[in-house]
């Protein structure tokens, strides 16, 4: 095994994605051989025994209270940002500005001003040798890489369709408690921004095209909600479901759904994709699985077949283990990983860019400002 | 058994439908105690040999080449019009204001101003005992009867989304012939009417709640093809796909697509309903099972779960075989047929009317305008 | 249209076979271009009224108390046997030593000297021009149709494994009424022939190849139920299931598995194979469906494909719908009709033929004779 | 986080097994409160280069290239056994006659012989305060850990009905190549113990039953395989395949099948379980769902329900993420190690035992036994 340099990680929360995030870091170099072995230099949270504690838990090195502290250390070369969204512009535009790397996790920002803001810095700072990634993780997942695979050596043929739903149901129940992610300040969205904008990410991802424009709907079916222990219910000022109709630069249709409330569901991300020479369709909640129709096959024997995506030859599956032996959620944090401290080490651009989350943001604004004017038809800008 | 009348029944059209039609008729009496007995008087076409020949096989004792003298029949009471779109207003109307039943296949009519005066027609025919019917088919599903059920009894609870798409895939070569149904002035419209018109009527008779509105996009991937033979491509007039998104009028969101370009869907019809007690999911390909999930179930053995709609407590089962022994697509026309011998036998008004169907084409005609003036929204009128 | 000629049909029983039966004779020629066209001459049941009802309702113009009046009969030349079990073979012997065609329900008899004896009837008789066949529907579900074509050109290449249960579970509760089904005198065997000769006679049909040899486990596992409106227990005589392992003549190793105790499972008929070129997978309950795996394909894009059998390539589909448009159960029987009554104009030997029901009858003989020896090995006689 | 004490871990082998014991030893202690912290101490192998490069690839603070050695270590207290099966019986033995903790690999061993002396052996060592394991991995899927859950509430009732089989394809083409899992000296029996074994062990752990007899067929479809890189075919001196009927003490009938040859099917354990209240089935290639079939229900509303088993109440997921977001394969062993670890703190009994790798290799040796004589009927000792 050739000698590996170190990189060190300053990661900025240790929540839900935090822990995620923290798993893949410790695994990338066990898994893979990847040029650069990631450090877990110290962990960033506001309160501090308990990030101490999840130091201690997740394996991080260091503690710290200040982001900009976190942006300051020597042993700290890759800002990873795991914290909710309205944190996300200032702490990538500082880390970029002081000559970091950075992952961001997605949404890219709140707002399309915050976006389009990263996304000139990341551009500033790529000149200057930092790298900036935008965590949509799910382009990750072997079967979706394969999928654009098998898109890029033509076989669905010209596209027609893409229909894309991301479905969860835990705010179903009128009585899920209010949380952050239910305040448009916190998170900018709702549904739109948390799984909306996965959907659009891998539209965009899997067919090499853009969406150019969008008609939709969106709603908040519960209104106010009560936050855990206590007793006034808080304003809900986020969607709780966004659906849209769109237009894809090269003549395709697509269709968009994002919800909590698809009641059942519960990590129903689910993407088809027809052209005129196949189709491709994928189940988050079974994603070790592809379903591709070949229309090139005889009709007699034709059929959507589904391959399991755990074979050598599949994107991501060189690092782990036999055909069959399957992968789960957490796997795609590593695989990004991999891609990440790739593309630094061989001084290229990490995909997805900032440039790539600022286009889904657009899509994003977009989908908002139809919703906003009776569903009238929004073209989206920039492209 | 009870001593049985008989009816006479009169098909109008004897090419796809219509065989599927004489298969109801001949069977509903063996299957179900129905309190008519169909007799086959008399089927018109209007090439005398190719009709003659189709009498025969299919079991018809006479011969017509003119609608108008079919309707006349002394031995026929019942119209049952299998016939292209563009036909439908005319036949109906005329059969109605002569006192005879009617059964007219889906879409209605091929625009919204026919639709009305169908409706109307029936309307006035009803005061004087003649009995109309719209063929949504698709609503004698077992499992989709079953699903109505369900609701009907609560289990889905306050409706949050429906989503259908009618999957087709018949289009998808370039080098497909021209037929009339890519004829504006013959079918009305295409994927819309053929296919959309379907789901459209499904939501409905599954939510028993109606569409107030709708954004939409339509598109003919293919501008003009080569009729059978033929050296002259000719234009095709209708849409190839259309994808609306819409409310319904008690909050609920949809979202609706219908396409003859799905390579490998061949009658990909899904639905699915997400409320607060519960979802359903169906797929015409299984067509004898229905996904139900019951949100009251512990959320450790939760899930949704694959009935199997075979049992003799299941709508239209009675009829059939024991548990597990599944049914086909034609079954459907056979529990028409038996609904409407049993509505027209008790004096009762058959479901789906043509007030059904024209709550359909009032929809379709908004997705139409919709469409056409860059997806605006459009309300949809009469409700 | 050719003229064709009519063939006498004269069924014995009319219950659930019975009813089945009578839909495919009376659709047959409607569906399909069969040279001999079925006339339902005659039905014949014990009670008098009972079976006249049935003629009326199913369609039969006259009606008989006793076989031997049935097969004398001169409108009769086709005599189909629906009745239980302990009366196949004296009804089939009679109806071709008298010159009638015969088609005999599943599975052929109740002992192995009854099927042999059937079996040599039926060899004399084809000399004589009288044809018999015995009635495993399943062969002419589009699906294992098509697996059988797809083995017969090498799609599976050298056999490996064949695994095939056929389970369903309405004995599961040990209330369930007694019936001439756990009577061993009337019925033969329980889940063994019932469900068991099934699945024997498709590995034989599909593989071309048959077993040589099994170790067999049988259980009863009520002892005794009470007929229906009964008070007084009676002892099940028959097997509530039933499982074997195998050997094939070419060296494929097989097992087997037939109950009534499979809660849940209503009509679970699932055969799969394995070979040196590929696999094939069926499920009953979704019949419509053939499951392919081409191992010559890429690892990379390799996986078993869903093959929706309703193509117009597909076997039998010819008679029906569109693409996608699915059969049910009962139209195993149709497409049976069909091949008898083409075998019979065509002066050639229908299959399954008697011999064929006598190989199946070894087997289960056999497994019924290692069962009673504690699971030792037993060779089939005769292959 | 309450002060955890480290215990050194030793482990024999790095190939597959031990890159997979490797990840979740680093794991354990991040996802879960173990009482334990494992310390990867040393790792032994033969080759001193090949073993120090996995060392450092998976994380192991030293090397060793003899396994006594690793047992005298003083910082090891835990020896985890990842090597072929000859090599089981002396190194578990000797560790645990050195009061080391042993988790040993499945099958336990290559002998009866020396499985006996492997429990007998755990049992003394147990008096002494040292802890023995066998890695039957699959107990800790999350779905099955379920499975066995409801089995143990009554939702199975009175088992009727096992049925499981272990299906690969690896070895399907004739010229794959010659390796040590063909040569019974090496690894004892082919796909019988590699895949069989754990069969078997569900079988046993779910329905806290045990089989009693057997009746078996083997098979060895390739005679000889040709090593990579050589020229000499070698003889295959193990099983392609197995398959056998069985019976449980409690009543049941069973079927187990484990082959290398089932074209296409890539990780396909399956079992089904059916019993007077519900059935329960499990496909390893979906390893995050569990079907669950309860018979309580209303015949209407029935049907196997697919409980995806990522909820916080399911076994293990209190370590992971939220709902739907799956697992994969790798799991299993964190989730063993973190029951391992528990055990030894708490100075109880981890299980599987060798007790019950002991059971596991009896049932091995039965159907062995009884394939060699033609598949009479065996009876499996000591139970």
């Amino acid at each position: 095994m050739p000698q590996r340099t170190d990189i060190g990680v300053g990661m900025v929360g240790y929540a839900f994605m935090g822990r995620a995030h923290s798993q893949a870091w410790r695994t990338v170099g066990r898994a893979f051989d990847v040029p650069l072995t990631p450090r877990l230099a110290a962990v960033c949270g506001r309160d501090k025994a308990a990030t101490k504690e999840a130091a201690e838990r997740l394996g991080w090195a260091a503690v710290e209270t200040d982001w900009r502290a976190l942006i300051a250390r020597d042993d700290v070369q890759l800002i990873d940002i795991c914290s909710p969204g309205d944190m996300h512009a200032s702490i990538a535009i500082a880390a970029l500005a002081a000559g970091k790397h950075v992952l961001c996790e997605k949404p890219l920002a709140n707002t399309l001003t915050e976006a389009e803001e990263m996304a000139a810095a990341a551009g500033t700072a790529y000149g200057r040798g930092a790298r900036a990634m935008v965590g949509f993780n799910y382009r990750r997942i072997p079967a979706l890489a394969l999928a654009r695979q098998l898109i890029q050596r033509g076989s669905v043929g010209t596209l027609r369709h893409v229909r894309a739903v991301y479905l969860q149901d835990w705010l179903t129940d009128a009585d899920a408690p209010f949380t952050w992610r239910m305040q448009a300040e916190r998170a900018g969205s709702g549904a739109l921004g948390d799984l909306g904008a996965h959907i659009v990410d891998l539209a965009h991802y899997l067919t090499g095209d853009v969406i150019t424009g969008v008609s939709a709907l969106t709603a908040t079916f519960t209104k106010e909600r009560t936050p855990p222990g206590g007793s006034q219910p808080q304003p809900v000022t986020v969607d709780d479901a966004a659906l849209f109709i769109a237009r894809l630069g090269g003549g395709a249709l697509a269709s968009f759904e994002a919800t909590r409330y698809a009641t059942g569901r519960k990590n129903g991300l689910r993407i088809e994709l027809n052209g005129s020479a196949g189709s491709l369709a994928f189940d988050l909640e079974r994603l070790n699985e592809l379903e591709f129709y070949d229309h090139a096959q005889d009709s007699t024997t034709a059929g959507f077949r589904r391959i399991l995506v755990t074979e050598p030859t599949h994107p991501y599956l060189d690092g782990w283990w036999p055909p069959g032996h399957t992968l789960g959620w957490e796997h795609t944090f590593t695989h990004q990983a991999r891609d990440l401290l790739t593309a630094i080490a061989a001084g290229e651009a990490p995909e997805p860019s900032f440039a790539d989350g600022l286009r889904v943001q657009r899509v994003l604004d977009a989908v908002q400002r139809s919703a906003a004017v009776g569903s009238e038809w929004v073209a989206v800008n920039g492209g």
